[in-house]
């Protein structure tokens, strides 16, 4: 939904979590999509229109693809028992069976690999890090104007990467075959206004972006009024007053916080990827 | 450059090589703006108005990262002493040298590294692979919201995947601490008028699609007619006639068409990736 209307201060605002920063940026309807971005967790039950799962593939498709290989995939998936199966294997997360629609993104070499066959070739690249990173890039690439498309079109999304804390698992519901990494998650659907999102606030931006060269020198204090920032807007959710350092450092600090996805090299090369 | 004015259906039959296929899709400069990309290789010398960069990061940083960890980074490269070396090492693509604006793209987990360390914490998760994955989807999400967004203004971008070929020197050009990898480059300008750039044609929606389930049943039949439109897209276009499919497996038959890129591995562990 393109809401022509909103003040570019204000959402930047939003974005950054302060009074409005000194950026003066360029403004269109696209930019305003963009920047009012928040990720929806609780769902209408509405079924979507007709043409909107063609919309976002059809702009998903028009991202960039490395080299134009073209290696991802997409399983849309409505079955509300396939749902609730998936949703028991990424952390139970309710929306993936509350959305009228999950799509699931693949980082998809199989193709590639179908095709070598039927020419009776090689493809030994396949066989690389490199390979599996540029299916990854695809992939995300892909999504995004997915996201960007629906999102234009009034709905909401979520990515879902708990999907990765048993690719095994996942692989085996969707009959993916070798080569094939379900890499992860999408909700779609309308937003339950009755549980609003709210845009979340990001670090500052020169905190992301450097110039010429990587420089981290402001970094401390960028994080120290991040952390502010975070805690803040916790609090306006009704959610635990929380650091952003320290939560973001929660869910790195053990292999056990990755909640199975340290095994995902090997899962992966039982997927068919040496990852040479 | 809203071009509002486009013909969907124009549109769609460049996006995919045919007359326009049955897709019925849901239209508006969002989705316009998404189905029109193409990839430029030719720029005009002029600089890029005023907020363009701190518009195409904002886009960027409002796209969803895992976990709010923001494990990207980007490096704005101006300089075009420092564009012209970082070309030497991305299979000298003119394009880098000649679009006022190279971004390089970073997967950087030195941030939440640096944070634990402040903290005097334990960031073991880092370790992972994972990890490394969260860190390229977040900052191939953030850039391609860029991407929508400069396009969105009438610029042209190109994502340039060869400062892959060797991430250990791009590194050191680039003044990149541990854990950082340069992911892909992107190249930013006003398109040449002079050598336009074509949306080119991909693979049919059904090919990239399936629903419930992995389905790769009519495949041999789409690449075939996609084999077809992409050779008649390379002769419009003044380029040798080619199949997709033999270009395609080209690029990955053999161990030397990845440029150096069969050692990615090698080099992430040197910038501190273990990829355990």
């Amino acid at each position: 939904m393109l809401t022509e209307t909103a003040d570019p201060a204000a959402v930047l605002a939003a974005r950054y979590g302060t009074a409005p920063p000194e950026l003066r940026l360029r403004w269109n309807s696209v930019v305003e999509t963009l920047l009012s971005h928040r990720s929806v967790r609780a769902y209408r039950a509405d079924p979507l229109p007709e043409g909107t799962l063609e919309t976002a593939i059809a702009a998903a498709q028009s991202a960039a693809t490395s080299s134009n290989l073209q290696t991802w995939s997409v399983v849309a998936v409505q079955d509300p028992a396939r749902k609730t199966r998936l949703a028991a294997l990424a952390a139970n997360q309710k929306q993936i069976v509350q959305a009228p629609l999950f799509l699931i993104w693949l980082a998809d070499l199989s193709r590639l690999a179908r095709v070598a066959e039927a020419q009776g070739l090689e493809a030994e690249g396949l066989h690389y890090l490199e390979l599996l990173i540029v299916a990854i890039v695809d992939a995300a690439l892909a999504a995004q104007n997915a996201v960007v498309a629906v999102e234009s079109l009034g709905l909401g999304t979520v990515y879902i990467g708990a999907i990765r804390n048993d690719v095994t698992a996942v692989a085996r519901e969707l009959a993916l075959p070798s080569h094939v990494m379900p890499l992860f998650g999408l909700c779609l659907g309308y937003p339950d206004e009755t549980a609003p999102a709210a845009i979340k606030p990001r670090l500052a931006l020169d905190a992301v972006l450097s110039r010429e060269q990587y420089a981290a020198e402001g970094e401390g204090d960028a994080v120290a009024a991040y952390d502010a920032v975070f805690a803040a807007f916790q609090t306006s959710q009704g959610l635990p007053e929380e650091r952003w350092s320290a939560r973001a450092i929660g869910r790195v600090r053990t292999r056990a916080a990755l909640h199975g996805r340290d095994k995902l090299r090997e899962a992966l090369n039982r997927l068919g990827f040496r990852l040479d």
